[in-house]
């Protein structure tokens, strides 16, 4: 099934189910008010959700109504953990090359992973907003899964079982905050700006054979101002499944149902040694400093600038019939003006 | 006034008020049920939260009941955000010295923070649950507080003008993940289970002139199986106050209301190079690893070990009477069982 949370002026937003189709939608306050009680109660009451599902795809729920992705905040508008690893190490070692920083062996088995702020997302359509065009500003395109509750030291195949929801992320990164940041040696911090979720998630068995090996196996394509970016698989160089992410989190604690978990920036060898852009005939990447670092390899500097205010940046995915599963996370990049 | 959140049963408590003595409470569903609750709409609720207080004080409300600091969950027992700085830098110099790290000079002005997993506190009086002895088990007393919405780019002046409330934290620390987790570069994460909150939370107010200047200025006891291990002045050697911190976390992001924002382990240098134990007439500190430091520097090598199962940590701050403000952190370290 597919479920989304409409702006309605809460903290949370108000939880409705998606029709498969992503036109129609209809709200459930006889099962759950948001997202978030859902997560709480998921065995309970996710047969009740996926009943309006199959209804709202059938044509027979009353008071269902159009479905506009601009009003959707993110599916969790705000969340308990959001922890996001970097299960694609092609794009690991791009970006550490970029900082002309080695990359470890380990990395090849000892995911990577860092906690991002989750107590204020923005929408899929909000504008991501940033003081300064200075910070670097980058989008990342990654695939994210919310999860039940997950006992401390749980297994891959345990964490596997706990996966509730499947959605993309825009996790903005500010580059030039970085560098910085990292040399204080306590991780990301003020270089990750609040992310953007895709106006809707999706359960895994909603995405039928293209959720294998709790991985996502499609293309996760981004247009940056209107121009194809990326369309790398998602499902292809991920060495780390959702499992094993899910996991990694759980080593020491407990994670609270209603976790989201990320992937990391998507990113394909593509047979190459660190994959091809767009222009030169492959299949792109999902953030921009993958681009610069190809076009530094190649070119001794990096040709392609940060986003601008004013730049867009889309993400989506496409089932076989090349209708949007998610919805599409769709924003501008804008000057923050203090409240 | 003073809050705080009792188990029953449900994921986040249930919201009361407690009376200035720690020994009565008093539930408040007509004016709010979680503790949450009351932080998304403190302004409208807070009156009236402190006129109960009052009341509870002066014996004049009705359904009060003992209160017990046995039955507390934290008083946000999961939160949407839960960032840890370290402001005591002594602490910081001591602890990457026991990692063979020098400290930037930097570190004297731009705060360090980490973020930390806040989807599963542990309660005050809750067992502090590890898989393994070996991973190096260290509590680390703090203070921290709970904002309300703090908009991107605050100033520390209007950071502190959005703090509602004072906690105390142990930061369960896991030493021995510690120096792989940094070598990776993305920060602790699998090195920081579960943090427990003192059974009170405070209303700056309350404090009197023990708040000053965003400070806490009273001595964070710690007995560590029973035994006075330190009582360092919370608002001494504080290099950042909680106004710098918060603003720091809120540079390039909003802070949703609820956001908690911690000191880092307290540490006073005590006019002493490093500060001193109590073993040795001083203050001493408030984790062992600071302990394991002096003793190196003293005698080449540290005699105190990290906690084994079945070791208590206690957490307190009594007010010029010696009373508990905050009631006590009280946790014994045991074997993780998967249930």
């Amino acid at each position: 099934m597919k479920l989304a949370s409409l702006k309605n002026g809460s903290r949370d937003g108000k939880l409705v189910v998606v029709s498969r189709d992503l036109k129609k939608a209809v709200a459930v306050p006889h099962i759950a008010a948001t997202m978030q009680y859902v997560l709480d109660h998921w065995s309970s009451l996710a047969p009740a959700l996926a009943e309006v599902y199959q209804g709202l795809n059938h044509g027979t729920v009353q008071d269902e109504f159009v479905f506009n992705e601009q009003e959707c905040e993110s599916p969790l508008p705000r969340a308990y953990q959001w922890a996001d690893g970097s299960a694609y190490v092609n794009h690991v070692e791009l970006v550490r090359r970029a900082r002309n920083s080695e990359m470890p062996p380990s990395f090849w088995t000892d995911p990577l992973m860092y906690q991002g702020g989750s107590d204020d997302f923005i929408g899929p359509r909000d504008n991501v907003e940033v003081v300064s065009e200075e910070y670097g500003i980058d989008f990342e395109g990654e695939v994210a899964v919310i999860t039940g509750d997950v006992a401390m030291a749980s297994t891959p195949e345990q964490a596997r079982s706990q996966i509730r929801l499947v959605m993309l992320v825009n996790d903005v990164s500010l580059r030039g905050l970085i560098p910085n940041e990292l040399a204080k040696g306590f991780g990301f911090f003020q270089s990750k700006p609040a992310s953007a979720f895709s106006p809707v998630a999706v359960t895994p068995e909603e995405l039928g054979s293209n959720w294998q090996d709790a991985k996502l196996h499609l293309p996760l394509i981004s247009h940056l101002n209107g121009k194809l970016f990326g369309k790398p698989n998602a499902g292809v160089d991920m060495t780390f499944d959702f499992g094993q992410l899910v996991a990694h989190a759980a080593k020491t604690r407990n994670l609270g149902a209603g976790a989201v978990i990320g992937s990391g920036t998507v990113s394909n060898k593509q047979g190459t040694e660190y994959g091809t852009s767009i222009d030169e005939g492959g299949l792109g990447y999902s953030c921009i400093a993958e681009v610069r670092m190809i076009e530094t390899i190649r070119d001794g500097k990096p040709a392609t600038g940060f986003m601008k205010f004013g730049d867009r940046i889309r993400l989506e995915m496409l089932d076989a019939e090349g209708k949007s599963i998610f919805g599409a996370i769709d924003q501008q990049v804008v000057a923050y003006q203090a409240p």
